[in-house]
């Protein structure tokens, strides 16, 4: 039924959860991880633009809004498959691709379809954003899983995907955004999870104290 | 880490939703589905067994209890996908067949491996347990079908799961526990589906009517 | 702290949920709608584009993306409110403008900071831009209500804000990609909307009548 | 429509959640909120009144059980926003204020219309009963930072949110109930918190030799 | 642990779901009911009062606001049970006035006892208030049930609900405020639920056509 | 009306949760308890049938599967109410058994009944299958407890409930089943417990030395 069916679709994203069947204090849609990875991809991309690197700028958005639309017809594979198969991601990548040519197909009108069958292909190639999109992603994982590490999450798989997505972004570290991310935000998140908790006695006590004197 | 990590397991198809990326009014876990078609099947088999049809008990619970606990390792795939790709089914098949094997060696001891090997092999083969656990699996989703459908849900997918799921369910029709589904609790259903509402106006003016006169 | 508590924040945003205080059967956060303005400005800006307009394709993404970071600071005000209030909106346009400088003085890094600025500058301007972003904000409000519609909300709320929704649409008129939206897609929404449910009962005495034959 | 519509409001209290956009284990609605804010300011001029202060209790529960009632045409601003802003705060009573005449006007009939203006108004006077309100609505803040804190939650905003309550609190430390609130609750408090937790361990280490002694 | 213990257990009434095991599509926590009762007995009130009856406003609200404390000790008993078996009503009252009274006797001080053990029995006596008591919490009941009809709940229960709450209130017709809910509150009702539903087509043609002229 | 109405209401049991009213990281409903119990039951039958004991497995997973259906009509009792007084626990026990067989008598064909009957009886009796049923109930039981308490959960009532949970599995140390899980799967769980955490700092370190190394 066309475009109508489309914008209608984008609201089925907003019901797929992320690494679904662990227990999590926060859940993740991959609505808002793609909202999440075009924002991360775009501060990125500007890192690169500052020091002279020449950025196709749509490339970067487009890649980024579109790179999980297809996890609409496939969901969100679980995340222990993901890491302990590689030969069944190929084959996903596959059917997901043979799954979003018939929604092609069907739903997107001729004149749009050659400009939707290139924004649905895979964006993770060697080029400048294809790259951008790749960290931006694992950050973006990075992130879910360092938020149910503070949260004091007893599951050892997310100290696991922590690390793992961490290798991935250090692959590219020829970029050099991913140089500040490393040598920058790293730092920053390490200097958080480090600084010791100010506890509610020591708040109490001292507010008290200080009342007692005024 | 043997059984611990075994039962530690159960608890998380507590968190795999069933039909994920579209909306449903109420979700339902791989783990109720699993009670929920131990509880069906446990019904057909009574009605296999008071017609003369000899039931091997153990098989038809061992069955129910454990015939989707591999979706832990692979999640519940989208319906869409499950619909519209038999070929697909196939290779999670073997997926699921060798990470499956994969949590056997890990966690269970040697001497109960064997056992549990049995356990989470397919089980619906053309025995008539086997049967009745197909049945009951499609009884259990043409009533999570039925639910939506109920609830005023607009998605039409789940008329086509009801239709796919009845479909599947009078292939079986040789059995006579399925010729009660179909000619008793079926029709129970669709009696309940046309009865009309009553409403509030009608119940509220007969109240108020009924406490006037008194 | 820097980009990290950017990136931190980002995970607010799932957090901050739309038209909050009026029954909803599905909930929308403010990360999602932003993924969802982007992918339809997307749509509206190819529109534009087929039709020889010239499209600032990092403008559509950029403002899009960004378009409602600024309501991490103040949340999502109450759609009455919105509606009842225009002297409201505009006090808290200011509130948000002085919050979002103190973000921007607070966390980005100076050489980063005019560019970011800019970002998270209001880009409902009258370039052809600034109307994609108009009409794409609005055409995705209107699908929130249209869902709770569809699903049988009785709050009137909702029909209020299609109402209001499709009327400032209307608006930009003038817009290829508005016409489209008016011709087609919304075409395509009334369709679905009359077609009439089939019913379970109809369904299922079918399917027992081509069996009742075969 | 009147009282019907009234009596239909309260339900969407329960939906307006306090502190939208940041990470909580366990939310908390302005309908519980009020429920425990009256229940707080009980306490409150129950200590008040057994030390010989004259409390009006119709103005003790009617201003608890009403001083949120406006959040309905507004939302919970956001607590940064209340916190930073000062001035927003101010024009954002205004607005309350007007929103609230708006509704009186429309749904309250003319014969309840004083009795409401009046239950509707700010009720954080210097009246004894005022001070009780200011004071039980700061408790409930603080036991839900401290709900928070105590599960574990990263966020620094609710040490900080804990710490404002508490500032707020101690202002009131002329009246009797504030100080028997500081000697005697706060140190239970404390108390909780130093207690250290028994561990896994020594429960089942301590049960174990239980047993085997037996 | 006193006070503290029972400040925080007031948390643990948001956490108690009413009628649990009937879908519903709102919940409503003890909380909230408590709210809400008390602020629908003060509607009541405020009708006796401006009809000359003398009201006891302490008592009004303190019914209110404590009535379903006890709950937290024996959570909410299931609505069939309620409704088929008075008997056990009577030996749950039974416990949880042991229970009520253990509280008591181990969390509130001394001092405060003998109020509190006052605040947490049966408030529903044959006094003005505690017939008020017993008319708000069948109203706040009614417009549950009422909530999930017009939200298209497919569960018969409610309808039972509705009924048997409407029946419990017209017993208490005497009262001039049941008259008017009766007369007017209930009337307000039936119409809302009279009106026909505006639907989309016809909104979006006659805005469509609105536009086509201007 | 019959099978239908027994299927509709297994649905009922997804939505009575279990201790409620206490902060729960995570929910667990009766639906899922009742797999997890028939799947624990299943591994501590297996234990016994290897060490030469007879085991009637119908039996194992019939009463597994029944034993909390129950529930449905009484509805999940408080945890403290459990702990606290066991007078009401037979009391209710009395209730559950009538309303049992009140739904025996209006749902269950007179043809099914007997056995129906049967299976919704207690069965924790003194048979073999009687006591798996005990501990296996226990274990999801202390399972649940675990889980709160592993994420940080301060309330001390899990560290109760773990203990009593572990009393009553120690006095059924008979079993080899129980001693199997005594010297076994509570060491793994203690080992589990003890292991300390890695830490996000040191695999960021670590990887960034390796890396810096390469």
């Amino acid at each position: 039924m066309g475009i109508h069916k489309y914008f209608q679709s984008l609201s089925d994203l907003e019901g797929i959860y992320r690494c679904p069947g662990v227990f999590k204090y926060q859940e993740h849609s991959v609505a808002s991880h793609s909202f999440k990875v075009a924002t991360i991809a775009q501060f990125l991309a500007t890192v690169e633009d500052r020091n002279g690197q020449s950025v196709d700028w749509k490339k970067v958005y487009e890649r980024a809004i579109n790179h999980d639309y297809s996890e609409l017809f496939t969901g969100d594979i679980k995340t222990p498959v993901k890491y302990a198969l590689p030969k069944l991601r190929e084959l996903f990548s596959q059917v997901e691709g043979s799954m979003t040519q018939e929604f092609l197909d069907k739903e997107i009108p001729m004149e749009f379809r050659k400009v939707y069958e290139e924004r649905f292909k895979e964006g993770k190639d060697d080029s400048l954003e294809g790259k951008i999109l790749s960290v931006a992603d694992k950050i973006d994982l990075l992130y879910e899983a360092y938020g149910e590490i503070q949260k004091g999450n007893p599951e050892s798989l997310f100290f696991q995907i922590y690390r793992e997505a961490l290798e991935s972004i250090l692959k590219f570290k020829d970029l050099v955004s991913v140089r500040y991310f490393i040598q920058v935000i790293l730092r920053e998140m390490i200097d958080e999870e480090a600084k010791s908790h100010t506890y509610i006695k020591s708040i109490t006590n001292q507010l008290l104290s200080e009342t007692a004197e005024g």
